[in-house]
């Protein structure tokens, strides 16, 4: 609170202030991450975040598009209260400024949900997933889900394509992304990190091998799942303690990688005797 | 061949010729339904339905957009050699008639893969898998990837928001709609046909229910999951032999639908000792 008792919240009505510009160059994965922000777009997601513990640096939001202006004034109140600086815009501005094709109003910059690998705490009996080189922010996104409901203690991207600050990914995600502890590193440095920290390294791969319900997945196990199109690096099959296959009957054989995680995970969460 | 000896094969160049209209109308689900059809999209796609043993009724391609003439020579004349119609469109034309941003010259009219559920045939021990109300292609697409590889007896989709000729359906699946017995019907006639089919139901469903794996998945069994936003209607509870969940210990604990259906179905491959 100013001297004077008020201060005049920000408004933006030129496509060409700097704070649009900004927002528009978040939309490269590059930018977000010299930044070390993230990108949530639309009321629904936001709501996720926000139910995830997570404080907007800055809200976007612009009256003429929002479909409830109590909520408007509910929302931005309670953001400006958190810390959060909140600028509206008129409609011309937010159009430029959303990567939606039909935006809702909101827009919030957060911090990235990535940490480093040094930074994620394991428990006793770690249970870890490494993705590596996924590609589509949807499969992210379902495997997030996946992750947050198996209760694992990280979800690592290798040689990362989409980051975890993607908007996409963090809609696809339905807010999880903020939830599981997530981290992005080089396959390389991934698996300096699983040995030192003492990792089962079991690796989900088509072919010649194990069935995955014949193997142990008990205690401390990291499973690796790759890329839609190119599978795992070599990298990864020279360094799993097992590989994985799942059962298949088919002629086309193709399951989605997001499908073969869960599948893993599930299995593992059997083997541990965990209900919900 | 005509008494000439030749023929002319058909070419369309502009953007208001009738086949171009009525590929574009071949964008509503209605349309496909009533004429029996479904879109293939793309030389990917185009090959996987090739490999699957569909044989298109008709072939539109855009020379100038093909990536290579040798491939559109050797597939226009293996077609009509399958008595595909093949038909050349120029670049206008054909961008009018493919539902993509970039297409890539291929795009073929082939028989709607799905039948009536009376035309189904099952095996001693079947696996069936209802879905309820699903909406998205990539869904619906992840699921048939599933269920083939595990090697279903059908997929039925009940009260069908999408249909199995919709061209993203097709093109998420990986030909696998082509593979897998599909059909189409209102929730009350599956779940008739089940009961008439002496199938046990088991119901996906979050909550108090069982835990999948102490369920008896084997046996004659459809496994039945429901829509991403609503889940499944409640008449599915009322004909359910048993609900199963998913053991969840996260807080938002909302798992994609085709990984739901991914994980049921690999319990239920796993008690039935079936090995790939």
């Amino acid at each position: 609170m100013s001297m004077h008792g008020t201060r005049t919240p920000l408004e933006i009505t030129s496509v060409s202030n700097p704070r649009v510009k900004w927002l528009v160059d978040l939309r490269k994965r590059r930018t977000r991450e010299s930044e070390g922000v993230a990108l949530v777009e639309g009321f629904a997601e936001l709501s996720l975040a926000l139910e995830s513990g997570v404080t907007p640096l800055q809200l976007f939001c612009c009256p003429g598009l929002v479909r409830d202006v109590d909520e408007l004034r509910s929302l931005t109140e309670r953001l400006a209260r958190l810390g959060a600086e909140v600028v509206t815009l008129s409609e011309a501005p937010f159009r430029k400024a959303s990567y939606r094709e039909a935006p809702d109003g909101w827009l919030a910059v957060v911090r990235d949900p990535s940490r480093p690998l040094g930074d994620l705490e394991l428990s006793d009996s770690p249970l870890v997933l490494v993705c590596e080189a996924v590609e589509k922010p949807g499969n992210l996104g379902a495997m997030l889900r996946t992750a947050e409901a198996v209760g694992v203690d990280a979800v690592i991207s290798a040689s990362a394509v989409a980051d975890w600050g993607n908007p996409n990914v963090v809609r696809a995600s339905k807010g999880t992304v903020f939830g599981v502890p997530v981290s992005t590193a080089s396959t390389g440095d991934v698996i300096v990190w699983l040995r030192r920290q003492r990792l089962r390294v079991v690796v989900a791969t088509p072919g010649t091998a194990s069935v995955v319900s014949d193997l142990d997945l008990r205690g401390r196990l990291a499973v690796v799942v790759g890329a839609e199109h190119e599978g795992l690096s070599g990298r990864w099959l020279t360094a799993a303690d097992d590989t994985a296959s799942l059962p298949m009957f088919g002629r086309v054989n193709s399951l989605n990688v997001a499908t073969s995680a869960a599948v893993v995970l599930y299995e593992a969460v059997r083997q541990r005797g965990l209900v919900g």
